[in-house]
């Protein structure tokens, strides 16, 4: 019944849409005016623009009529999740994420000594910093899958721009204390984006840009890393390839170890081996994951009994024991170095942010629940102000061991306790181990962590599907490889820049034509059984009008136009164009200089006597219309609700005026 | 005949046109496919962008089929358009021409004194860039109104700024040649651009921006001349509003000159009812033209007869008689001066390019002829790298005394080739009679200019139509007039970008419904007549999809249907969402981000249960969603032509689905 309901509804309609759409030209009382929107107050326009701009994801929305007792509860549950997920919380969950915090531990123990020698800083601190954000993370955080720690892009980047400013060696402890500095600044820096909701300024980071300079990052640590695996003592500060391969090459005769490289080689080939058993049957994932512990024990075992280290073979030598020392009196609040690691700050936190929020995403979408990005700003920024004073350097999600996390099976955040537990214990009775750790393990251990950066998948669909984001792409990752990450990440930034401004500086026009046996009009080039109208040009502007435009779109139409008109005259039995038709659909908005540029428009076609017409402009733009008076400008009467009903309203007055 | 053809044409059309939409849910045969467009090469695409971006009004295009030496004649004629249009001059327009000139002259002389002061130098400077710069604009520009000269607002931009590095009293020979190098830098700045047909960067200085600008450098321009109006001696060198009215208060019981003020508030009163009467009468436009001059003389003639030079009216002094000496050596090519001339330079040059193709714009669209910004810009440079070695400082066209050109019936550049030839007689003999000239004249002719920049109108108007172009404006004008000139510019570039960085980020998206009696789907706040088609949600997203809004958009889509789902939980015999229809017309271009984005959507619609289907994305879209295969992922079938193909589609196989 119901069925045969609609389909008599959907025919009556049908006719009465035949009547309307097609047979205007002889009784215009079905014509549809474009609607003017109601006039809204000025107060509440400006509220909801700064709404959708700031709040678009609704963050208040829960705390709607709830009484007073509710609401403290509701935010103390949104600032710290953990007491709304905590409640709901069993032994199964706690299976998976024991499972899970044991996996990324053993994973992020020998990370964690090889990115802190990135950053320039004891191997220690690389361990704090697995310790006390992952706690606070897993109290503030909501993602429940990503793993928190120093990271290797990250740890790179704090390195090269903290030892712009400080000699790591001669200037250790001023170094130090730079470096606690700038992962405050980071975490301020984080904490205010997501407080002020300006998390969306992340986004203006591209995919492709990420992709380039991740994969510019992960070949400048790889090149780095050459230093530990070929056990070279003089080496190059700089991070650009050249340098390096300079320093390499220069070492050829008398500076590199053999014995080191031995050690690293048959190490760095039994972790590729691992990963690719673990690429291979996924119920493996364990294998690559535990990999670098053993391969650290196994080595470390072999220099201790070997006295390898008495060889020229290069180890960890002494790593301090016992957790994270306080170091709030470290930080630089006044001073030169206030500025400099504010700088730094800000650059660190915002990476950091970019890799984070990425990761949290994805996993987000692969188990369907939502993220609040501004939320999770606000968690991480807080782990590292909290981690700036408890001796640890800028942490965030980590790509390799979040995966691991999550193929391991983990529920909630608890999995980061668990690993932060371990590294706890690590901490407090292991260390003095790893003494005797040869230092071309942790370069294999780095050197095959970053491997999984580069994308090279990602940058062919970026060539297949978008020119101009593979070359923001390769920018990113020449710049980073060829000058520093610095430089890289600049390029990135400026192309992404030049490609949203290009797009507004010259939004795309199309010629419109019939698409045949429809009223509908396309762009004749997409649809080239499309036929143009005699008579009448059909404009379709690809972009909101504004005054980065305004003056291109002008000429372009009037280009159009004498294009058509020169096309028109070589034809035979063709009539002067007479009336040109823009199609304002895709022109979501108009600013002054745009109607401005209508006018000159209108102007230039009345004294080549062609009538301007309108088909469907938006809300936005039919409201500026109006106040600008261009609508009685050129008469309200031209404009219409579809391109269809503006060319037969054309039709007939184009036969009167023919010959 | 015709008329009747046309007609049964339509009828048949019409009727094919109604099968087509609206009963192919019976037989598909009449479904439109969405176009694919045939795949580009790759070069080809690229060097379309290029031509775009940078041809887009493509200036070799008479350049085509031409023999070699046709050719070279069209090459000089591009670069000196006076071959062309000279060779039809005759004596008629040599008449208005005449007039023109003349009239522009009696207003050039008193003004280039007056902005001479402006940027700090010599009165005869200014008389010097209204020799040179005009003869060398009428060979190479192609504008025929345009005024060339000193201006208002770019002389006190560089005052200002040369202020800031070099004392104009105390260093005054190296002040001057640091002027000849920033014109020189403006000259080439000018060039460059043209010539590298980056003519379009001037366009992001909105509208809005440039009203505000304007009528703040005015109201910082008449407070400095309130120093030569009051007579007073001891006056700030700052140019923001407080630090003037300080001076001028705190100078108020002995610094003012009362026979200076009675002087320059008479000729004042008599410039501004000069004005009046050419505004009530655009017959006596050449009375405010020349009134400026007459004040001269007779005030000049004045202090001369009654020595009030004596009682402390300030005077001119001395004006160095003849024409420009050669500055060429001058201009620093090397040291440190060379770096700030050449920012300055830059600076200046795109203030002056700005404000003359604007100008050269307003009055082409007047006349109805076409103006290449790009050439106008080689000509304006060209004609600023000459001045700076001819002892000129940045000349432009200027808004005052073109329209006065304009008005007096100017045809062609001779008009200022007329004007410079009055100003070189005036260089050579008249310059010692302006020594007894009291410099409260030059305050009210100065005054009397700028108060036509404040643009009330102009500033009303774009409150009216857009809120956001008012806060530009403000905020460049409150900027200017509180702080400085640069700073002004800075906050009006800064909202400009913010506008356009704003739109990309947070797009518009709209609901749509079916417009009653018609198979057009529209928002349904415009349209609020409009209906929305049970279980199917429809939205608009109305901007091309790019890393910067990917996210947004992806995420309030879902939020559309969260709120369109609990809609539907709480009315009663209405089906659940089963169908979310895209319209994508207004998404011109689609970035790996933007895919990646609908990707995501994709799957959390599929955990819904809601099948994602696009109408109408247009060429470069559907290229790139091919290209990703996001058109498999989805299925090809659900992608239609338009959205009323794709409702028609769905309705069939939600009734199925209905319990």
């Amino acid at each position: 019944m119901d069925r045969s309901t609609e389909e008599a509804q959907t025919k009556e309609m049908d006719i009465r849409s035949l009547s309307s759409s097609h047979h205007h030209s002889q009784s215009e009382r079905y014509i549809h005016k474009v609607g003017v929107p109601p006039k809204q107050n000025l107060f509440k326009e400006f509220r909801e623009t700064l709404k959708e701009t700031f709040f678009a994801d609704d963050p208040l929305r829960p705390f709607k009529d709830r009484s007073r007792s509710q609401k403290f509860i509701l935010g103390i549950q949104t600032i710290f999740p953990i007491f709304e997920w905590g409640r709901k919380y069993n032994l199964k969950k706690l299976r998976g994420d024991l499972i899970a915090g044991l996996t990324i531990a053993s994973l992020c123990i020998p990370q964690d000594i090889g990115y802190a020698k990135l950053a320039n800083l004891d191997p220690q601190y690389g361990l704090y910093s697995s310790f006390v954000p992952p706690l606070i993370y897993a109290f503030m955080g909501s993602s429940r899958d990503i793993a928190i720690g120093p990271v290797a892009v990250v740890s790179l980047l704090l390195g090269t721009m903290l030892q712009n400013e400080l000699d790591p060696i001669n200037e250790k402890a001023q170094y130090q204390r730079l470096a606690f500095t700038a992962t405050f600044f980071a975490g301020i820096t984080q904490v205010t984006l997501g407080f002020f909701r300006l998390g969306f300024l992340i986004d203006f980071l591209s995919h492709a840009a990420i992709v380039g300079f991740m994969g510019g990052a992960a070949v400048t640590i790889a090149l780095q890393q050459l230093k530990g695996f070929l056990g070279i003592k003089k080496f190059t500060k700089k991070s650009d390839i050249i340098s390096v391969m300079h320093s390499v090459v220069a070492s050829a005769h008398h500076g590199w170890n053999w014995q080191t490289i031995a050690i690293g080689a048959s190490f760095l080939s039994f972790l590729l081996f691992a990963k690719f058993i673990g690429k291979k049957n996924k119920k493996f994932f364990w294998v690559p994951a535990i990999a670098p512990l053993i391969s650290v024990i196994l080595s470390t075992f072999f220099v201790y009994i070997t006295r390898a280290d008495k060889q020229g073979v290069q180890i960890v030598k002494n790593i301090k024991k016992g957790i994270n020392p306080s170091s709030v009196n470290e930080i630089y609040f006044s001073g030169d170095y206030l500025l400099k690691g504010f700088r730094i700050g800000v650059v660190a936190g915002m990476i950091g942010l970019t890799e984070a929020i990425a990761i949290g995403r994805t996993f987000a979408a692969m188990k369907d629940y939502q993220l609040d990005g501004n939320k999770e700003m606000v968690a991480l920024g807080a782990m590292n102000v909290v981690g700036s004073m408890t001796s640890c350097y800028v942490a965030t999600g980590s790509f390799s061991r979040s995966a691991v996390n999550f193929m391991a099976g983990c529920e909630t955040a608890v999995s980061n306790i668990i690993m932060s537990c371990v590294v706890f214990l690590t901490l407090e009775f292991i260390t003095p181990l790893f003494k005797y750790t040869p230092n071309a393990i942790l370069a294999s251990i780095i050197i095959n962590a970053v491997i999984g950066l580069i994308d090279i998948g990602a940058a062919t669909l970026l060539w297949k599907i978008d020119k101009f984001d593979f070359v923001a792409c390769m920018g990113a990752f020449f710049g980073v490889v060829f000058s520093s990450v610095e430089i890289g990440l600049l390029i990135a930034v400026s192309i992404s820049f030049a490609k949203i401004l290009l797009q507004v500086t010259r939004p795309r026009t199309a010629i419109l034509g019939k698409v045949p046996r429809t009223t509908v009009y396309r762009n004749i080039q997409q649809y080239p059984e499309a036929t143009k109208v005699p008579g009448v040009l059909i404009v379709r502007v690809d972009s909101a009008i504004y005054f980065s435009n305004s003056n291109y779109v002008k000429e372009r139409i009037l280009r159009w136009l004498e294009d058509e008109e020169e096309e028109v005259k070589a034809a035979t039995y063709q009539p002067r164009i007479q009336f040109l038709i823009v199609e304002m659909s895709p022109v979501t908005d108009i600013d002054t200089s745009g109607i401005h540029a209508l006018e000159g428009l209108h102007r230039s076609l009345e004294k080549r006597e062609v009538q301007l017409i309108l088909a469907n402009p938006g809300p936005v733009v039919m409201d500026k219309l109006h106040a600008s008076s261009f609508t009685s400008l050129i008469g309200e009467d031209n404009i219409f609700l579809t391109v269809a009903d503006a060319v037969s309203s054309c039709a007939p007055k184009l036969v009167e005026e023919q010959p």
